[in-house]
């Protein structure tokens, strides 16, 4: 059941034990689902209770750590021997008086652990400020370290294999976006569209099975596409709107997001001169990546290249994507922007979204590319611009 | 776009206000989704950043706190004044030297309530460990409380406008459920099932559309069966082999859930005595059910009602549902084990799922309810017992 090759999650662990030891970290607690499925194969929807992945520098395997009625799962999808994959009591479920940290605790003691040097997750969602309370209450001798970004650092730089899903998900993508594109109608309601784009997503090609995204289908339409991130309600499409589209393919968990614009009816003049300041600011900036350029000097040059518009973009233009589990296919890695001064290496995948949202129309188009050796690779083939209907 | 009443939204933060009052909280700090959605009626999938509503006792309005891109989604989606939204810079961003605790912390200054008591929900996901590290070090005149479950207790008794909400889900419930035994069939991709109970879910009925669930389509067939939470691949049905489905209806974002096992072939004698034990045991609980018994009761009245077999069932038999986002569609509140005392009240709403995962094979059965005056009533009637195909 393992996505990739045993020994591909023993070199993600060697990867990260290194780092451990750069950060005087003994060990490792291991909290978002990406994370925990990067270095174990874990791949369960059981993240609304509290689990984990415990990394040792003194032990081989990593220890699972969730609900028992999860253990079988993680028996299924992991490489994990039995005896490393240890399920708590229903009882700590949501209770008033235990909780799960309590039983991590007990395995960390067990192993002789509890005078370590332990890093957590500090500001990933799914580690909780009362998991480091519990945590720090049962081990007192324990010194704690900020583990954030830890793995994340390590998933940067992908496999070919993982570039190989990537894209797939591209591929995936294309049917998505497609499919989306042929939904947006005059008179058809936002949640069929939606629904489409979702059954597109899920069946993903007759080769291979798509997976679920990292953030539902977003659809902006009429006066809502002056904001991302909204989603569908059962309004219908309206004559002389845009409607904005931020999708993604996704196989196995490994994302391809997909952005495009729409314009039902003649768009105005607004519209069309931002979509074109846009597309071809965005085709300028893509020209310009290679690797040995830094994420700013990226960011740099898309500001360069619309500096003769009036569009104005104030957030990043793009950040590290790839493997993900929700409410981000982001990888919170690396930022497009100014001060990011990451060096581009072959083998980073990274999303190029300038969405321009407006107080009236908005437009967003997007790219989603591997770094290679002397430049970039999209992960999916669309025409840019602005689709008019 | 306001989906209640906005005298609605007023009674719950009254509710809200007064439990704040109980606990002695002067002010609370909210950042679980349903929560904010609950209190303002903010709705996007902009999670995935820090956000949050800060309810205070001598201010009438809450303040939304989010992402500066996503102040327009919070002026669409809310009842809440232009003042009391505010956005941070894109910069506070998973930055490195930034953290948006930092912008909510000047609010809290700005408004002299940075020496009163604050409540954080400190075990709610989406509020990480240093989200409140951020907040105490900025905030060191403020005093910290728990003010976990607050909101999600008030959440617990439902609006009758909320039990409208959750009967249409159950209506989309239905005919997710439908969907899925039409295509779940020897040779059928798991994801082509995937594809089409996610259509039917976002598409809803004739008359409403449909929602996002706060957790995807459930599917665990063969070997997957001995065990929750697994999600699709692209291997396809096969002869001989159970097929479990968790699911759930949604009509904004108020859900429904809804599990049945379909057979595919002849069923062996454990599955089939495993289904009769466990649907009749269902049935008698759900006759037992009524104002005034306490969750162990019916917990204890289930445990009696399969006590003649060899069923057991190890984790909780239910919890309470309603408004929810990912990843999770309980409520986090009761749960119907051995020590919940909460006495069942008319118009709190809940999920039983009795389900059972042995080694080889599993059956999963379910009820989504209201509890009435006097007993209790179906979200959605849809025959119990195994589907054999």
């Amino acid at each position: 059941m393992l996505y990739f090759d045993i020994n591909e999650y023993k070199d993600r662990i060697k990867k990260t034990k290194k780092r451990m030891e750069t950060e005087g970290i003994d060990v490792l607690f291991i909290s978002q689902p990406a994370n925990m499925n990067y270095l174990t194969g874990y791949d369960g929807w059981s993240f609304y209770v509290h689990q984990g992945v415990i990394v040792s520098l003194d032990k081989e395997d990593s220890i699972w750590v969730g609900r028992a009625m999860d253990a079988n799962g993680a028996k299924i999808t992991t490489f994990l021997k039995d005896e490393d994959i240890r399920g708590y009591d229903d009882n700590y479920v949501q209770s008033k008086t235990k909780h799960p940290m309590q039983f991590v605790a007990d395995i960390i003691k067990e192993k002789g652990w509890d005078n370590k040097t332990i890093a957590v997750e500090m500001d990933q969602f799914y580690f909780t400020h009362r998991c480091y309370l519990e945590l720090k209450k049962a081990l007192p001798k324990a010194t704690f370290k900020d583990g954030n970004l830890l793995v994340n650092m390590v998933r940067m730089i992908k496999s070919e294999k993982e570039i190989e899903f990537m894209k797939k998900a591209g591929g995936i993508a294309v049917k998505v976006m497609q499919a989306a594109i042929d939904s947006v109608n005059i008179g058809v309601r936002e949640c069929d569209t939606a629904a489409n784009i979702s059954y597109a997503q899920i069946k993903g090609t007759e080769e291979y099975g798509g997976d679920y995204p990292a953030i539902v289908p977003l659809i902006m339409a009429g006066e809502r596409t002056s904001t991302p991130h909204l989603t569908w309600s059962d309004r219908k499409f309206e004559n002389n709107e845009a409607v904005l589209l931020e999708l993604s393919g996704v196989y196995k968990h490994y994302h391809a997001p997909i952005a495009r614009t729409i314009y039902l009816g003649t768009p105005p003049k607004i519209m069309r001169e931002t979509a074109d300041v846009v597309t071809n600011g965005l085709a300028k900036t893509l020209e310009f990546i290679k690797p040995g350029v830094t994420c700013e000097e990226v960011e740099a040059k898309w500001r360069d290249a619309i500096s003769h518009s009036t569009v104005v973009k104030e957030s990043r233009l793009g950040y590290s994507i790839g493997l993900n589990y929700p409410p981000d296919w982001g990888e919170q890695t690396i930022s497009l922007r100014p001060g990011d001064k990451t060096i581009l290496q072959p083998n980073m995948t990274l999303h190029l979204i300038p969405g321009i949202w407006y107080k009236e129309v908005g437009f967003e188009v997007d790219a989603s590319i591997k770094i290679t050796e002397n430049g970039y690779e999209s992960l999916y083939n669309f025409p840019m611009g602005l689709f008019i209907k």
